[in-house]
């Protein structure tokens, strides 16, 4: 999508194949920074600090360090080893997982001296792949608010979004995003309100920015105030992105989406969760038990960073001396409280994702 | 309660009731700072800024505004242009329109000659019937924390809390951390999650404040992760206090409330709203359409203040230029939701407040 005019993707191979670069996504809303990866080391650092997040662009940027590594060496136990550690480096976003298993399948068979040019290939693959899901997502998606926009003439569609699932949580475009993107250029009237999603503020500081510079209408709300919209019929429907959906459609996303669902449920609004199909663990059912929920540093809820009035960048803290926090990272929504998925292959219920993709029935 | 070992209410009159002190609780925890109060316009202030906030502290405090306005001048016109200050000085808690009703029941019928002496009176009355009541309040709910303990011998009692209910919101004890202080001296095991409750973070602020500064073991978490901890059965309860309550039980109190008032009924948690009798609004039985909710200023949800590394404060802003924000202060949760109502005569069911104060049905 564009930044004031230009246009951006969230990762980028450059001079031939020789380095990666990223947005750093930590320096948002308050500088703008792109930079640049050599190792697969460094990969790895961005991912982790949150650097580059979101599920999809996360599955990128895997298969970007798998190209890294093998630019260093290519050997088998090289490959082996750059794997794991992309694959410990962030527990819960399955699209890592699926990433860096779809390069072990592609650069496994090939001799060493192979590696490095295929697994460029691949991971350039996997982004185009990337965009073309996420725009099936927002055409099958714009379907749902364009209905919503014809049953109420004259008045915007208010959208309530939880954390970033737009184009900054994807390679372009984004999942939960795409579909409003989509509505806006087609000269539907929406609004988005934008849950803040502390603790790491990916609502205010990259939804609220990116759809600023794209011109859509919004406004940011604390993470406590959607469940009162909705009770007051300000929110017509939710649509949130997802880091991890099980085959019986429970939904795994940033902490607090569980929260918004029930709310939206309690006030008969819809609820889908925009979900590319590299997001779904067909291995898994129940999500309550069997998704490993990442615990981040207490000192993500301690402290805040922010801008100071003459435009520099300060970490202030929150707490009182003593006080220990938790920060338990992303939450699961049982699909008895999901209305639809809305993938790339169209829009269904939580429990019918095998009827869209037979394949892995 | 006790600060590093010296007694403190929240509110006190001075020299002979020529002045009103309180800590100013905006800058709490990185400071600690008693603000004397000289004048009516001083109180006002104070209550719109929120150096002094909690529906029970706002009602003394607005008794105390009184008592300021009568030693100005006691005529008639300046005791209802006090009044009415006052009142429009914060729209949501009732205990404030309770308080200035009581003050006015009680002066209008004396000679302005009498009305100085008997304000400052009356107020102290009010502030002492306050502690009176969190008292008893605590004695109840500590009753409903005992049974949890037997159930589970030897685990800590685990109890989150919204917002800040504790001593800092009334003259002394508080409501919902009530309860906890009674159990925990008691010396039965409670641990108390403590949601930070953005925008004012006032969890954060100031319960974990209070809770550490009194001994008592606590966990601060975002607003958004009290859903998941009941999923996985970390939470034995729930306990909030509110700005008013309904005659059916409806309890509005600060935002997000409702959110966690959802995830409990869903996971089976218990929902206690601890509810002293002013807070109960009898004029009023459907909380969603007859509570006026406070808007308040949208640099809350932008910007935010916590402490630099040198000890000093300093206000960050967190949103995007060109990014609006919005504020409701407050939500309602329906009655449907809340398992009993600890009020100073016991405690009961959400529509059973009349029969325990039969005086208003």
């Amino acid at each position: 999508m564009k930044i004031d005019g230009t246009h951006f993707t969230t990762i980028w191979p450059g001079n031939g194949n020789s380095y990666v670069e990223i947005i750093d996504q930590t320096l948002l809303p308050h500088a703008f920074k792109v930079v640049r990866l050599t190792t697969l080391q460094a990969m790895i650092h961005a991912i982790k600090t949150m650097q580059v997040r979101g599920a999809p662009l996360i599955g990128a940027a895997a298969a970007y360090g798998i190209a890294l590594a093998m630019r260093e060496q290519a050997d088998d136990s090289h490959l082996q080893q750059a794997a794991q550690q992309l694959l410990d480096s962030r527990p819960t976003a399955v699209n890592l997982r699926w990433a860096v298993q779809r390069m072990l399948k592609r650069l496994q068979p090939l001799p060493p001296t192979q590696r490095n040019e295929a697994a460029w290939r691949e991971a350039a693959a996997i982004c185009a792949e990337d965009i073309e899901i996420n725009q099936a997502i927002s055409q099958h998606g714009l379907g749902l608010i364009r209905q919503l926009s014809v049953a109420r003439p004259g008045a915007p569609v208010n959208i309530l979004t939880h954390c970033n699932a737009g184009w900054l949580a994807a390679v372009d475009w984004g999942t939960a995003l795409a579909p409003i993107y989509a509505a806006h250029d087609a000269g539907i009237a929406v609004h988005v309100w934008v849950d803040e999603t502390r603790p790491r503020n990916q609502g205010a500081s990259l939804t609220a920015w990116e759809l600023g510079r794209h011109g859509v209408p919004h406004t940011v709300i604390s993470d406590n105030a959607g469940g009162h919209l909705m009770q007051h019929g300000q929110v017509d429907m939710v649509i949130v992105g997802a880091d991890r959906v099980t085959a019986c459609g429970d939904v795994c996303n940033k902490i607090g989406t569980y929260l918004k669902a029930l709310a939206a449920f309690d006030n008969a609004v819809p609820f889908y969760a925009a979900v590319p199909s590299p997001t779904i663990d067909w291995s898994i059912s129940d999500g309550l038990s069997e998704i490993h929920i990442e615990q981040r540093d207490a000192n993500e809820v301690a402290c805040i960073s922010g801008s100071l009035a003459d435009g520099s960048t300060a970490t202030v803290r929150l707490l009182p001396a003593g006080s220990p926090a938790a920060n338990p990272a992303f939450d699961v929504t049982p699909a008895r409280l999901v209305s639809g998925i809305i993938s790339e292959r169209g829009i269904c219920a939580p429990n019918e994702l095998r009827r869209l993709f037979p394949e892995y029935a």
